[in-house]
């Protein structure tokens, strides 16, 4: 583009130039006076300052644009924020007089507090105004039904250990604090090697074992504490694994996530709801992972409270009749293209998205705009929300489309909402594991005329033909496509007989007319069976929790108790009479009368009036405790 | 008592007697025919016939007084409402579609609604209006902090195993539903044997291993599904336990109560209450407890919510401010004596408990007026509530009292709030494991002077005189209570010499005068540091929720769909101006403009309006679903 700024490929490459320039400068310089030469030294030496200090100029160019974007500056605010939420208990590190667990925090009474009405505002935001189907499962769970979901195999990363002491690091965060710490510090990179760490970043998702094995190996990765060697990836399970009842015979986990014990009561939920869709069911609790070396302080927790909602619907109509009170919600988007161009996320408006298919489909859509209304409400800063779609790479094979709903908060980008398409995947795993049909039907108004087709071996024929591998030539025929079928029809309409490949025997085998019936016969059907599609939004109840707290984070240079835990009002009381009242952010203070206090407050906090109507309405107050405290 | 019932024993004697007289008459009987002889018989057979209906009396009055006591009225009660509550879903068996795991429920939708409700009210009656801290800790929880509490050496059932099939027992279940069935269905049972069987019943709870094991033996007791042999009793921890992080080596339970998660914060709480006691902090939060063999489906649940209070109080001032909010509170109480001397609960004024000591102190008593407050206005029928004090040998041996909240309900009496006054068991056990000193202070306005027992042993001349001993002779010599060590002065002043008994030692040693000073010291103190008591309220909310499911079902012979979920009020809408609004339980309905609907309705389920106000105010209707619903 035309006036942007130079790429950081062009940056690094110009600083190694410069720096070619001055190492060939300081060598000519080094040449003149090792030769005895008076004459020109000067010059050289002025010259190779020069050049120097064009070096350094395109060296902090590099680094402006390379650095980690005002880290110094997201650290400071980590910093003032947490301990404030820390020293007013929002937060405590959990079993602290035991030295605390690592990824295991309380709530302390305020934190509590606003957990509480959180949750209520997402029961009212959705279960109620959604009219959803809440449920409340155990968080231990047999290993049939995480078995059955998958991840019993595959809820896993990765996992090194320091070769001398034993400890445990996640391997990709290795690799990662490696490049970027490369990329942000490391400015003599060739232009071609900081690509190459881009590209493993970009990919560390998709790096098999064996790949994550061999680039730390490659770059020489060691344990970050010790610097002792590492041994290969391999896979942990980031389940709390367990044991339910006293035979020690049968294996528990604690849930991963809320959504399993939803899918495994589809059936009940899809009767009591009618037999109709769409519905959605909802569940509030908690879920546990257990993370290999939780970093990232609140963000990245071993127990956590998810809120989740799964929304089934008939996968051959996603619209949804709300969709409209959603169309015209305008808010950052950043969909798969512009996180691919290298462009920022742009401010969309959720109709444009939904009609051009960058969200799948209409009740994707309508789930990203009821979110956004959700956070928003709650407080959450709309410049610092954004929707990102996932990358092909990052999407589960079974998913349709999926949005992370992320807000900046001083640890980047955060992912607080997963709004994700799982198609039929999870009824369809419970189904086959269960046996049990998680399906809905489609009653027909009146049946439907349908043409099937039919296809009769004869067994006798076939036994006789065939003998031991009848069976398998049964199976072979009943498993032919519509077409296979009618080609073969004709063939022994015209020949009475054809050859048929058998893929189980490996070869080919002769049909004759009397060992197979084949035909397309007319049924009635009265209803479509089908498996539905689900929606999901998932709720990282306590990542919004926190970047609420740091949107809502601000300081004043003199402070006192009540303000920094948020209290909006100080009511004092003066005389028998009267009181004050002070507001938080404009330290202004009124004077009241002691029998309408309450009802002024009421309706301060209500909404129904604004400090501004309050202070034209009573006197003001001057006291001593203006500015004190 | 003149005039009371015949006791047990009486009755068990009476029906014995009479069973030995039928069969001696028998015998007379088979004497006669025997010898042939015709006169007399017909008198015999005759009287024989009159003494088996006087035992078939008396057998039936004994089955009268030993029964279950309207078992069957309540296994019907049971299965009714059972059945309407899982056809409603308000709960589902836990992974049904793969056969369930014992002891574990779901909450359907209106289960769910039902269990938020509850929540809401106790964080309203006990968090908001007593201001208490509420906390959020995790259920993963390390060793360490279950190791202190006890949980990990204590926290047991004893179980047995079916020698044949493995399958597990609780070894006191077993016992007790043996020593029940024989009572209720053995008439034949001597006087001696049912006491022996009473006896057994009494002291369940206190039998030892081996105890318990005896009397499984004695009494031949086997495994109930297949009669095969049983094991001899052995503990088995009803922890879930797991690991947390990645190298296994690092022990963690899911917690079993939450309590702990607030002792272990106190210093933190204590200090955000400003350092002032009494102060109570508040958690609601899952528990869960590996039960053995899961019976008394809601009741008995392997995972469950509980709401926990733990009120901090000077142990030297455990009177409360708002007991006289509850003093005049009336209700069933069920103490010790009464249990003793096998009398009824009976109605009692929670003054009077509290003025004489039948509850230990005013902070227990006062909540339990608030528990009393909380179960009634929740819809607990209060005539099927009562406050059972624990016999001696049920209480833990730290605690100064304790009291269950008892609910009547299809399983019996049945325990759904414990309020214990645990004096200072928890926060000592913490301090000590920790390390860290989980205590309170009392500033004094002015300093006291206090006199202090200070005893110095000389190391150097015990050195001397012990060696290798010396350090047991030392922490002796320091241990002395004030009267053995101002004992010691007085003679080592007068004789220069005294003899010393050293247990660690295991003997009496000589103590010399240089050897050891003793004196009493003043001293002024500041403040009195002391370790608080605490009072514990813990309310097993699912419990409280499934009484209360009983305690509010009825039906009508005839039902309609939304009266069974328990919808108060239903609304057709009949023309576009007016609706008609039916009351469930008197199935009236009157006609309301559709303008007013919403108005009515809410006015009804706020209570500001009566159905009998408003099916005065407006003309009723009487329609064709009048009685068809």
């Amino acid at each position: 583009m035309a006036g942007a700024a130079p790429s950081e490929e062009a940056l690094r490459r110009a600083l190694a130039e410069r720096q070619a320039a001055v190492d060939a400068q300081a060598e000519a310089v080094r040449s003149l006076k090792a030769s005895g030469a008076k004459v020109g030294v000067d010059a050289a030496v002025e010259a190779l300052k020069a050049l120097k200090i064009e070096a350094g100029a395109a060296a902090r160019r590099l680094q402006a644009a390379v650095g980690s974007g005002g880290g110094a500056a997201r650290e400071e605010m980590r910093q003032a924020v947490g301990n404030t939420l820390e020293r007013k208990l929002f937060y405590i590190p959990s079993f602290k007089i035991y030295r605390g667990v690592a990824g295991l925090y309380d709530y302390g009474p305020p934190g509590c507090a606003v957990k509480s009405n959180v949750l209520a505002f997402w029961r009212q935001h959705f279960v109620l105004e959604e009219n959803m189907l809440e449920v409340d499962c155990p968080c231990v769970t047999p290993e049939v039904v995480l078995k059955a979901s998958g991840h019993v195999d595959k809820f896993t990363d990765l996992m090194v250990k320091d070769e001398k002491t034993g400890t445990c690091y996640r391997a990709d965060h290795l690799l990662k604090d490696f490049c970027k710490d490369k990329l942000e510090k490391d400015l003599t990179l060739s232009p071609e090697t900081a690509a190459e760490f881009k590209r493993v970043l970009a990919v560390l998702d998709d790096l098999s074992r064996e790949e994550l094995g061999a680039k730390i190996k490659e770059y020489g990765i060691v344990a970050p504490d010790t610097k002792n060697p590492l041994s290969a990836p391999y896979p942990f399970n980031l389940m709390f694994q367990t044991s339910i009842g006293p035979t020690g015979l049968s294996v528990g986990y604690m849930r991963p996530e809320t959504a399993q014990g939803i899918f495994v009561n589809f059936k009940d939920l899809y009767y009591y709801n009618g037999q109709k869709l769409p519905f959605a069911a909802a569940q509030i609790g908690q879920a546990f992972r257990n993370e290999i070396s939780p970093r990232q302080g609140l963000l990245r927790v071993r127990e956590f409270t998810l809120a989740e909602i799964e929304h089934f619907v008939d996968p051959e109509d996603k619209s949804h009749p709300k969709f409209v009170d959603v169309a015209d919600l305008e808010f950052l988007m950043f969909p798969r293209e512009l996180q691919l161009s290298g462009e920022p996320a742009k401010l969309t408006k959720l109709a444009e998205a939904v009609s051009k298919g960058t969200v799948n489909n209409e009740t994707l859509g309508y789930f990203i705009g009821r979110v956004y209304l959700f956070l928003t409400r709650l407080g959450i800063d709309k410049s610092r929300l954004r929707f990102r779609q996932h990358l092909p790479n990052e999407m589960a094979h079974y998913a349709a489309d999926c949005w992370d709903a992320e807000i900046e908060c001083s640890y980047g980008w955060t992912e607080c909402v997963g709004i994700a398409d799982r198609s039929a995947y999870d009824l369809k795993a419970h189904s086959e594991k269960s046996g049990v049909p998680l399906v809905a039907h489609e009653k027909f108004s009146k049946p439907r005329e349908v043409e099937k087709l039919v296809i009769v071996p004869s067994k006798k024929d076939l036994g006789l033909a065939f003998k031991g591998n009848q069976k398998m030539v049964v199976e072979a025929l009943e498993a032919m496509s519509e077409k296979e079928a009618m080609d073969m029809k004709a063939a022994l309409e015209s020949n009475g007989e054809t050859n048929f490949q058998v893929c189980t025997l490996g070869k080919e085998v002769v049909i004759t007319k009397k060992m197979v019936s084949i035909s397309m016969e007319k049924k009635l059907e009265h209803q479509r069976v089908f498996t539905p599609s689900v929606v999901e939004p998932s709720f990282g109840i306590g990542r919004i929790i926190y970047c609420l707290f740091e949107h809502s984070f601000y300081t004043r240079p003199s402070k006192s108790r009540t303000d920094e835990i948020g209290v909006p009002f100080a009511v004092t009381v003066d005389s028998a009479t009267e009181v004050t009242i002070r507001e938080r952010d404009s330290k202004q203070q009124v004077r009241v009368g002691i029998d309408e206090v309450a009802s002024v407050v009421k309706e301060l906090t209500e909404g129904q009036s604004t400090w501004t109507d309050i202070s034209f309405k009573y006197p003001s107050h001057i006291g001593p405790q203006g500015d004190q405290e």
